[in-house]
């Protein structure tokens, strides 16, 4: 059954390759004072950034920067980037990057113009912005996160290792717009590729593993699952194959766009243990996903076993003549391993650097979710963690 | 391979029982000017007419009416909606109905600052609008037409019996926000419903059924096509089964909205050759497309064979163990037949009223589509029609 919901999405997407090309008529319908924001620089070396700079150029923008947005943003980092955009009186906010970029440009965005302190509201406290949001523009180059077409934005405060993801209501939240160009994230290291490919199925995963009810959205979520599946698998033979890397790429913004979690429970749990590896290790998010996700899903699937059987059959194609649902279900884990081996995900978190005398610290760091097949106790979490290392 | 594309969809949709509760605060957005359009007077016997009246005036609007909007809009009758709103000075145009009355309400929308004769410009040049366009607000009662959340219009000229669709380009056209409660639509008559369906089920084959690629958006079609299979055998059985018709009116919005179509190739011919149907005989449009539809895939089949047989796996369940695609893919057509017969839809144009001495005429009216497994002759689209008889 759906439950009741509101539903929109306006952000406006440009894909495809060649896609950059809308940038400069797109930006004609903001204000003149823009800050650009990147990561590490990888865009001044692939090119990326002198398209964008020239789209800026001929939209005749009087342009600031904010530049070395880490994987994970830091609240330090955010708060500079407000003192920036407050000095420019930034009209819009162009991110060009990943989700961490996209998500740090939001940050600003809901922060520009409140008087509180934004990490205290909005990431402790998960209030909805009260002020004027400034506008936010991406460019993507990196795919995973699904920041391009959301309200979501995850920021760290590095002295008390909380990584917090606030997934704001307001669609005023959302980028405007985004380029979408799958030829951009052809640069990308084999490493973050796949990274992002498992994020992309575990958002799909943390929303379908939830509820009993017969609902459209968990048959939209295999599809995108299945689709995927294939896509990423002609991906890892080869990283410019277009017609792989195009599917990644759109398949990522639907798996969190909020569409395939309308009108049902959603779980979030494996980001929820992710997020403590990555408040502590600084690791990559789509590798902390995939280190604990096993574990967690073999704890969990005894309180979910219908939903973890269908997963099975319609997801990874196993026959169920003759078995049980155990045995069904056990199978489509088995076959979901041999895929993430096959991308070469990150399998442990040890490999991440979590160590044994961690597990307390990162206990206390997991924040417990309650729309799974299990709410876990806190022995529970130390236990999944464990089976992670 | 996903082509190019841009996606824009910014309609806000209330959704669930009891949706109706957010109108008012919705309606604050606007002028002081509604046109309140619907269709034959069922509205008024439901309660839904006293609902929506008491949303216009606890939001104090000056509203007028158009009622009597017919489920093939005429010409006509647009002509009559532009000049009252025109009259009004409408700041929105508020549709309570199913699709022919959202249609409607956007075909009036784009003509009342139009200053040249909107069939000729919209329906036979098929132009996008110049003028500025009139906030359309829409009250679902009805699903199928997916009206609710695209930039589609569909209107009927009587005289040259032309029954012409337009998809306008410009997300402006589509509704700024659609109210759609699953209970509205429990009073629906049967046959209604069930067409309804067909028509949901249509939309996703004519996006499905062209290009040989592998793309995401075949992969959400077939999870809808597999979400309605399950919700429309329950609907059936129980038609206030609000599981049920909460998933099928989600599945109808997601069938029609352009998501599915991004980045592919389409097709649309069942829809030209129903809609020939509906300018002759002004049947229900869900029945003219059910009559239609088997002869024409039976006659494409043969050119688009691997996609029949992937449809017959991946939505209907055909195992194709040990067998040829021919017989996998005439497998799936056999299972989507008897679905149809379960469903109680018209299986042929002659119940519809249609006669052999129509053919000819009903060719005429026809418009070929490219997109397709097969571009259509004369010859085959009249060969199709007498199988369908």
């Amino acid at each position: 059954m759906l439950g009741n919901f509101t539903y929109c999405n306006p952000t406006k997407l440009f894909f495809g390759k060649g896609a950059i090309s809308s940038l400069t008529s797109e930006l004609q319908k903001y204000g003149k004072n823009v800050v650009l924001i990147y990561g590490g620089g990888s865009i001044k070396k692939n090119g990326i950034y002198d398209e964008v700079v020239r789209c800026l150029d001929a939209a005749d923008k009087n342009v600031r920067e904010i530049a070395g947005v880490m994987p994970n943003p830091t609240r330090d980092k955010m708060n500079e980037g407000i003192a920036v955009a407050r000095e420019h009186k930034a009209d819009l906010l162009l991110a060009v990057g990943g989700g961490s970029v996209c998500d740090y440009a939001k940050a600003v965005a809901v922060s520009v113009n409140c008087d509180e302190d934004p990490w205290e509201k909005y990431y402790l406290r998960f209030e909805e912005p009260t002020c004027e949001i400034v506008p936010v523009g991406c460019v993507l180059t990196m795919v995973g996160t699904g920041s391009e077409m959301n309200a979501g934005s995850v920021i760290t405060d590095t002295a008390t290792k909380q990584k917090i993801g606030h997934v704001f209501a307001d669609e005023k939240v959302m980028p405007r717009f985004s380029v979408l160009d799958p030829t951009y994230t052809f640069t990308l290291p084999r490493y973050q590729m796949v990274a992002g490919i498992y994020d992309i199925f575990s958002h799909i995963c943390e929303q379908y593993f939830s509820g009993e009810d017969d609902n459209t959205s968990d048959y939209i979520s295999e599809g995108l699952m299945r689709s995927l599946l294939v896509s990423s698998r002609a991906a890892i033979k080869d990283m410019t194959d277009y017609e792989a890397r195009s599917n990644i790429m759109w398949t990522a913004t639907w798996a969190l766009n909020t569409l395939v979690a309308k009108g049902k429970t959603t779980d979030w749990m494996v980001h929820m243990l992710g997020q403590a590896v990555g408040g502590y290790t600084d690791a990559t998010h789509g590798m902390t996903l995939s280190a604990v996700s096993l574990a967690y899903y073999r704890h969990i699937l005894p309180y979910g076993l219908k939903k973890f059987a269908r997963f099975a059959v319609n997801v990874w194609g196993v026959d169920p003549a003759g078995k049980t649902d155990e045995q069904v279900a056990g199978e489509g884990l088995a076959a979901m391993e041999s895929w993430m081996r096959e991308l070469g995900l990150v399998m442990n978190i040890s490999e991440l650097g979590a160590t044994e005398d961690m597990l307390e610290g990162l206990a206390d760091c997991t924040r417990t979710q309650t729309g799974g097949y299990k709410i876990l106790s806190r022995e529970e979490i130390i236990e999944i963690f464990r089976e992670s290392l």
